[in-house]
């Protein structure tokens, strides 16, 4: 819908209808957490292909890192294509949109799914003619000063006519590109002047620029396929399309390719990392390795992590599909107590299922989730799941659990309790929707009704690099923001937007 | 699709599928011109309504004026929601759609239809955030600056998304908004630096703003639904929502409409108007009445003219449905030759229907129009058409009479000969693609296989004003821009988009 | 939907959304008569040619029969494919499907638009599987002896999946063809237990048969292109494919295309015919001629006579479009009052499109039809229409000419007045929906605030053939069935089906 | 599309787009088997409940069962409505259409995803009038004399307008019931002409009725909500919409609900029961149990005893998703090599994702799967999957590890290998395609590149019903077709149909 009616589709602790599970969701409901986007580009230096099939093959493989919109640019020889819609990548796009998109270079973008609307304007990649010609941007994440940077152009005579950051970075590139000689080089001057999280990828009409901002919130890897060069925000999206894993883009790194072939421009590589901590913990697909680690053997360590410090009388281990099928298999590890299959997924319910009314016998988590009786009855269960926002799905899986006859169930969570929101890109409820700033551990217990419950450690959560010491940034839990940044802040442009 | 694909969406000579008659024709077959859009808008006193469904139907009664996209924005108490899509403004807008556009005050677009692939970018209104809130746009008409403004504008850091002028004009008013203490008055200024046609409607959260270029190409009128303003292209529009017919919108004058009443500025009506003749020629509906002439009257009187002045003995008049038959009933009084229906059309023929290819044995045409053999057989018949743009079409018109018996066609034009561009939001063909530019009237009437062939006489087309004396612009017909332009200006624009 | 639910469909007087205007209605509303299909054959002898597009044009050519839904069935050598869906011929067909339905034999058919849900079962055409191999029908009209035949059907074990007639003929055919060594004998002792009113066409895998009822109730035409033949519902649908004219299909004749050529049986040809009237009044494209009359010329004729009968002091004569046009034009010419186009129709106003609700100031025969101010203002208007069914729309029609400035508004109807219902094809609301039943002519001049009303002579019926002196059906009128059958005898289908 | 073209529709061999995968597969290429269908039923006792989203639900928990169709039939106080079309069961209904579905009394099918045209008129629930009324019947299975009562059907004058053995069951029942006073007697009159696999829902206005044939090939089992009677394909389905689980049908037994109860008629139960062993295999979802076995244990057991009877020493067992993982976990168990997640799999890829073709560097299977590196890098992995068809999936998979790093891969299969086709309703390749009757073990394993492989022994199979000692049908693998029939026999059918 239009343009202030976009504010509503951030699920801000009212979300009506999850992207992740396909139900209406009453307040406080939302069980999951939303991030905003992936992105792929690639560049061939092979003049006769059309690369569309490929950006079309990687974005369904980052697909569950957005389902509400997606959009592929293409440059032929400089002469711009683009298509974007909402849906899913195989919705949007079919052949003859695919055969449409003629070019050696694109970007790819997907978009989380939220509540409310159509939003069509907010699909990326952005287009755009400025003085120079014409770019075409995608990016992931959430800068933290984008409504000073509206305001400021604005004031300069700017209109806007989406909501995205897209839109600002763009104006940037645009009001630097007169003062330099290449437009690598005014995207660098742009991002000097952006705050907070963006992966981001830009393409020229014989260009495809990627950026990571500074502290490397959210992923970004580069691949080769033959000599043609490949940027994904998860190697799961490289392995899909065939590509070698070559290296991940550096924070603060700008990589441009063109006929002259790669060039790195580091000059804004400095300062300490922070690696968003929830790519590893519930993002990112398991199959991906992010900044040198296995996302899967970071969720394995995690529930490792859990049964050392978090141990308990057993016979099962099970895990909540699919999120914590990998954190269950590590506590068995650790453990020793058998890991089972306890709670099935229906695969097949989606954005466009009907869910069940207040009439019926039934609720949407039975719809979406059932538990094995022949596992679990008679038997103590520990059951793995990567995070508690609310806490209302859970009560209703333990309560599953129970009716198919679980003597006990003991729940422990894969990553710390949620108590801040996330200025970079994470859909977090507001504060007081969060149930770990309202209630104790034991509260939230009784409240799932669990026999015992426990989250992993604030400390720990290093063991989730696996040993590779990587900065994370864990303000979710902490509240450090690793920018300075306050929610005082951020809240005047909640007030705007 | 994208930014520099749009460019093929212009029907310059090489259009592909007629939105008129929906059929894909080769190169040099499209036998109708196309005009570029359609606007209504409304302003309630009345808090309680919503006015989106007025929209909706306002739209459908100016559909004739554009087939490929529509939209609606709406302002209820301030806050912007908006809704636009490919299609027919019954295909893009359900009642759920129309529920959902609250508010009180709205404008909404019907945009022409037109070759090639999606163009969704371009649908209007636009809906822009600046420096001093929200605005939204939807114009009918050409600016023949457009070029140069945005060369400007881009020069200050503009980024253009879309090839529209609203893009355009939103950018003036978005720079001049900081100088003025009201938005109409920016509304003026950056009207002072356009050039060319057009017909605006601006909606600010409180306001409803029309105003139309000070030469009045293209129409515009206003009427009253109780106290509510209604501004629309056309009055059959009027007509159609229930609204009474008010006024024209003067040449250059800007209407406001807010909670004060209606304000007008004529600051701006100066000069001589140059009406386009083609709307009464072809492009308004019949039953609409443009700055005081009856459209009906219009082609009646062209058809009563030409009867004076190119006579010819024959038993029947007949037209081409649609449009030529006004001219033929005005003909046969003129005449006293009994006026009959001599051709049928098929009204089941649109968008999506699948054209003969070459292995089949009949044409485009014969699907699209059929000839009455009970009428035509053994008879001399006067046919009356609108125009001739390229003559293909209306060769196989007289081709389909003789093959019904017809013992003589002559064709009546109730036009002057296209020679000229129209720089003014109407898609004629290059200069090279106008039959008149290539051929006397003798050779066209042997081309057309036609009996005798006459157009109306330049000097005849005051005529069709009824004796209103109203100021026309003719440039198609005589090549007298009304604003100075030449057409050697204008091709650096097509170079540039 | 579902197989009683399907009765619903039928518009008896309570239709809520009228194909013709794509408007809901309420109750007693519903200005037009509707008819029940339009059916297209094409038997090629060329084994290289595939002629489902000659079917598809042909279709198009015939949509005004019907725009509920449609279908095609080809037989390819002796194999049968087949598509067919709800809605109109250009929606239901894309190139992919025409280009799948491969074959020299096909049979199309297109049934008219009602209320309620989905019924696709009842697309024609029908294609079972028997004894003997694969047929396929497709028919216009209605049995009146289908409640008998189905029952006896079913004593001896049929089931039956629709509610179409086609179902009840194909079981017939089924149960004679082991009696008989050629198909079409088999098609002719099934003819000899149907009652009422069929146009049919068989589809056997090596042959086409063409029928018609003994009393010739529904039109069929025969053509050739080429070698090959071709059958229709109209002759306007041969002139869409290029077909030429060959003759009607006689009343009881049956046709069978095969290798060997053309063969027709005229073992049932006996008795008097009884041509549907309406055929002419209402149902038929104006260009079409129907068993050798040219429906134009029947409907001018129709207004002739009127003039001749029904005159009136006016000073211009206007038909309610399209049906009214050609009526108007003959009673202009004979009474020497000019004609105008005074009323103005919005073609954009289809299916889909969303009437205006109690809360809004319009109604939906303003958003449909349109006054002329320029034309109607200060003179007295005589108005022809084809029929009045229950007056509502009549009424809000010449509303609309008073608000538009008409001093006198005449309204004289091309027919007799309805006073019956009609068992062959037809549906004609119940007797006590009819206005003619209710009301003398002085009473519906005063309801429809008409200043004088008259209807066509039921004496005057004769001229509609345009001294071709056809015998007709007239039975709507006079209530003189053709074949005897009482309306008694009707009601007892109704109650069951 | 049509009747004859609905046979290309059957999978045996040559099928070009997998429903499971939604990849478009070359000959010998589809790795996975289908089965046909699953059935959902529902009666009510409260006369103000209206059933349809019940059984959408329902649908919805049994779509693994077939992707291509689904359909709901209802009857209100014995007035039928039914919807089906084309497409998931969230595809194919939405909140109106479910509304539009009033009954207390309903059944639901979903029907398997096949390669081709569309073939609605094969969807099911059928609906058919005789005789008595009218009846709806849904099923899943295959009749192995559907050709015989066809064949003496067609010589009574039935005709067909489906391909479906639930029109030949709809025949039998309307014949037998004129000479039975109840349906549920006249549906035992037809079972007892039936041979081969069916579970089978009638729906009466007033009753509903549920069938399992003699051997109890498909499952078919009861459930209660409240007092309401829920019949359903598999346990899932009762979780799903909050139903009790009663009891499996038993084969043979024909139970009846109605206003009076519940009664079973055990009439037919006798002779040996043939459960087919695929169900546990493969076909149901593992949180089901059919006839009294969990599918999750059966699974679990199968590897377990693979474990035993072919060891092998590895260092990780990992599972195929999602079935392989069961059996993984049971071989896991056994073996003590640790259970990891060594392949992931896109769950967004469905029906219209456009696969890659020839000139893309990247597969199908790599798209849909993705091995985990820093799993299976360097470790000797044993993998588990359900069955090997025609084995060209598998040889991409096993390399997939292989490039991945692993140094060892060992393929175990949860079950014998095929050699034989299944006439019971699961659509294996014809027996020249099974790469088990082409090739010994061993070629198989260097077929597909494994360091080894092995299957479960056929004399294992019991350990499938853990315990339970139910009575399997193993034709697929040993050939003995429990009601004798010979692929002789069947042949002859393929050459008709």
């Amino acid at each position: 819908m239009g343009l202030f009616e976009m504010e509503s589709a951030k699920c801000h602790g009212d979300c009506h209808d999850c992207g992740h599970c396909g139900m209406e969701l009453s307040s406080h409901d939302c069980s999951k957490l939303h991030e905003e986007c992936g992105v792929f580009g690639i560049y061939s230096y092979d003049k006769e292909i059309t690369v569309a099939p490929c950006v079309y093959h990687g974005l369904v493989a980052l697909q569950h890192r957005g389902q509400e919109s997606c959009g592929i640019a293409v440059s032929d020889m400089g002469k711009f294509s683009f298509y974007k819609d909402m849906g899913l990548v195989s919705e949007v796009f079919n052949k003859q949109k695919l055969d449409e998109l003629k070019g050696q270079i694109a970007i790819g973008h997907v978009r989380y799914s939220t509540a409310g609307g159509s939003v069509a304007e907010n699909c990326q990649p952005l287009v755009m003619r400025y003085v120079k010609g014409t770019l075409g941007f995608a990016h992931n994440g959430n800068l933290t000063n984008a409504y000073e940077l509206r305001n400021e152009l604005e004031q300069r005579g700017a209109i806007f006519q989406t909501t995205i950051d897209s839109e600002v970075i763009a104006y940037l590139v645009a009001r630097e590109r007169p003062n330099t000689h290449k437009v690598e080089l005014a995207v660098r001057r742009a991002m000097q002047q952006l705050h907070g999280a963006y992966s981001l990828l830009v393409m020229s009409p014989r260009k495809l620029i990627a950026a990571r901002d500074p502290k490397g919130f959210r992923p970004l890897c580069m691949g080769r396929i033959g000599n043609d060069i490949v940027f994904a925000s998860e190697t799961c999206a490289l392995d899909a399309v065939g590509a070698q894993f070559m290296r991940d883009v550096d924070p603060g790194e700008i990589i441009t390719c063109d006929e002259n072939g790669i060039h790195s421009d580091r000059t804004l590589c400095k300062g300490t990392a922070a690696h968003c901590v929830f790519e590893y913990i519930y993002f990112a697909r398991t199959d991906s390795v992010i900044d040198g680690v296995s996302v899967y053997e970071s969720r394995r360590q995690a529930g490792r992590q859990l049964a050392k410090q978090k141990p308990v009388k057993a016979d099962i281990v099970i895990g909540v599909p699919e999120s914590g099928i990998d954190a269950a298999i590590g506590y068995a590890e650790e453990s020793g107590i058998p890991y089972a299959k306890g709670i099935v997924k229906n695969s097949y319910i989606g954005r466009t299922f009907i869910k069940p009314d207040q009439s019926q016998r039934t609720n949407a988590v039975r719809l979406k989730l059932n538990a094995l009786e022949s596992i679990v009855r008679g038997r103590r269960v520990v059951m793995l799941d990567d995070s508690i926002v609310r806490g209302t799905t859970m009560q209703r899986i333990v309560n599953m659990l129970r009716e198919a006859g679980a003597s006990e169930v003991h729940v422990r969570i894969s990553s710390p309790a949620f108590r801040n929101p996330c200025f970079y890109g994470v859909d977090i409820p507001s504060r007081d929707d969060l149930i770990a700033n309202q209630h104790t551990i034991e509260e939230i217990a009784k409240i799932i009704e669990a026999d015992s419950l426990d989250f992993l450690d604030l400390d720990s959560i290093v063991k989730l690099t696996c040993g590779k010491n990587l900065s994370l940034c864990t303000a979710c839990f902490d509240g450090r923001y690793p920018d300075g940044i306050t929610s005082h802040h951020m809240n005047k442009e909640d007030e705007i937007l």
